[in-house]
């Protein structure tokens, strides 16, 4: 299956009092800061040469990553992998007994498909999955 | 700087237990599976079309992945960057008042030098640098 990586999720309190340690202690190169309102996150993108980080910022107490950070403390969030079918990626997941958060993929920010497979099976790492 | 990333390591119990959902669910093709003696771990390394993954098993109880699964669980564990000067690096990270686990790098598994920069002034996050 052609999987590539995508990005890499990172929990944050605040992207302000995080970003200078990400960019000017580590010298990563910002793409974009912007809101994502039905996720209740703010995202700032930071090029890696290939996939990119994004830091994750909570706006709501609604969103996943802010019960993510009450419970674990900000860190390492997640994977997103891209895909070139993602309905064949999630059936693939399932016969293989992976629980799925998103059995449907639904539609992220830009338009493209996402979803979201349980940590439980995964060794508790939260992946996401997203076609463009 | 020019940062790459180079791998993102994962700590898991069992690499025999584990590798089948990353290599079967995920469809990821497995490049290596190698004991690093001095570091008391076992490493899978699995393709993700540019930086790889590592699943990271402890081969003892003194491993620093062994203590993070006792206290976190399995899961995400760090990043690792890939430098063209890794002491430009370090001083760079210390000149924005970053602490590092290795002051002075240290040689990794394959002859590479390496250094871990501590979690707690990277929100959390565990650093690795690398240079070739």
């Amino acid at each position: 299956m052609n999987m590539k990586l995508d990005h890499i999720g990172i929990a944050v309190k605040s992207i302000e009092d995080r970003l200078h340690i990400w960019e000017d202690a580590l010298g990563l190169a910002l793409i974009s800061v912007e809101e994502i309102k039905d996720q209740n996150v703010k995202v700032a993108k930071l090029d890696i040469c290939g996939p990119h980080i994004e830091l994750l910022e909570p706006t709501s107490e609604e969103s996943a990553v802010f019960k993510f950070i009450e419970k674990k403390g900000e860190g390492l969030h997640h994977l997103c992998f891209q895909v070139t079918d993602i309905e064949k990626a999630l059936a693939n997941m399932k016969s293989h007994n992976v629980r799925l958060i998103d059995e449907v993929p639904r539609i992220g920010a830009s338009g493209e498909k996402i979803a979201f497979i349980h940590p439980k099976d995964m060794g508790g790492v939260l992946i996401e999955l997203c076609q463009e």
